[in-house]
């Protein structure tokens, strides 16, 4: 497969919320305005791994649901992700190596959020 | 720092379940036990990104809230986590190398779910 068919989700500030407690991930970078106003990032962000979940959730939808299990992920966080903003996933085979996926988070206007490599495990091609 | 701090967190099924809605992320690996049981799994697993975050909570531990904006991630999953497990995540500084940890997360016997590379940005050592 060539491209990997997209995801998309809309992190709302109250998903966050939920993320945290989910997670334990109380980060104040995630929850708390006034501290987020006085970081570089001046309001507040996603987790990350919210990201990262709908790099898998591309993954299984173009190699089924086991191949989410052995990935090997390689991933670089280019620009944080807002309340209320809309991601998309996705990716583009490398040359030469039907394993490796370069993978992305984008936001609506197309900016990466997120890039990085995914190689496959050796199941997951069949 | 030497070594990260660790963090630890239970995956119950229930947060499984939310974890599920709120990343959208259906994989019926991680929902549906009749599935899961047609598997190389044999049971349903924890989402790979609850794992990660764990990874990310300890560097913002070590490092303060800002260190997760612009880490890279270099991560291999070795065993899946199954309902109930309490997984704890740490990591030590390597050699040669201040922004670089080997980063783990592990069962409770010790034994490894994921391992892997963080590497923080330029900004997260100050």
């Amino acid at each position: 497969m060539q491209q990997l068919p997209t995801t998309t989700l809309v992190v709302t500030g109250e998903a966050i919320r939920q993320y945290a407690e989910l997670t334990q991930d109380f980060n104040p970078l995630h929850l708390d305005s006034a501290f987020a106003a006085t970081t570089r990032m001046g309001s507040v962000i996603a987790h990350g791994t919210m990201s990262i979940s709908l790099i898998l959730q591309s993954l299984a939808k173009a190699f089924g649901a086991e191949a989410v299990v052995n990935v090997d992920l390689d991933i670089r966080f280019i620009k944080p992700v807002r309340v209320d903003e809309t991601l998309t996933a996705g990716g583009e085979r490398e040359s030469g190596d039907a394993r490796r996926y370069a993978v992305w988070v984008r936001g609506v206007e197309g900016e990466d959020r997120l890039v990085g490599v995914a190689t496959l495990g050796p199941a997951a091609l069949g």
